[in-house]
């Protein structure tokens, strides 16, 4: 390995990973600061996520890297990826491109509000799902 | 139970808790829109959160109920509570005391920021540790 890959490497394997290979990853709007959603990484996905300079999760029920966007086209474009004290928790800011983010077509997935009992939807929805996936 | 209590134990029960029992939880300024850090809640904590208006989180290292601020004074004050659209990971809009959330004394725990393949930090200690901790 050459300096430059070894300090490549470093940095992921700095990252605490859970029992399956996994840490949390937050997506924020670099712009707004809004909390976009929530999802989880592994270290290829991490990889990936800083060499394309977009968004790469890994999706717990496919069982495979999610190019965040690939068929809405909602893409998230990677402005600075930040980690916790303890190295096991991820934090992306990034710009939302469509502006939205979450698959029921709000901007956000945290559209839900706890006010009363009750959990209330406070966000519209900006676009319908179908408009999104509907050409697929 | 009243139709009241019915009601309140609904909103807990709609949480998708993973198999621990534990759910995601992010606490963000509120005012700024800082992300402050990152934890674990089970149901208690979030019911607790929600009755003292103040953070409770769910320490899985001392696996007990874990009040932020207990021992530092560092409490976050409830604004507002979120979940996400798969009812899965919660959004606390908080006010944080002390100004600092972290244990490092910083203001949030995600002061390392990923440049030239490695973690860099990025944002001061405001008080140091020993001043936090140091009277227990």
């Amino acid at each position: 390995m050459t300096e430059y890959e070894e300090k490549y490497m470093n940095w992921l394997d700095e990252v605490k990973y859970n029992e399956d290979g996994l840490v949390p990853a937050i997506a924020q709007d670099a712009e707004t600061g809004k909390i976009m959603m929530f999802a989880w990484m592994n270290r290829e996905s991490l990889q990936q996520t800083v060499e394309k300079n977009e968004v790469v999760y890994y999706s717990r029920s496919r069982q495979q890297l999610w190019h965040k966007g690939e068929s809405s086209g909602h893409t998230q474009l990677l402005k600075e990826v930040r980690i916790d004290c303890d190295n096991d928790v991820i934090l992306l800011m990034i710009e939302q491109v469509g502006g939205i983010a979450c698959h029921t077509g709000r901007a956000s997935c945290f559209f839900k509000r706890y006010a009363d009992g009750e959990w209330q939807t406070v966000e519209d929805v900006l676009k319908s799902p179908e408009e999104i996936y509907g050409d697929q």
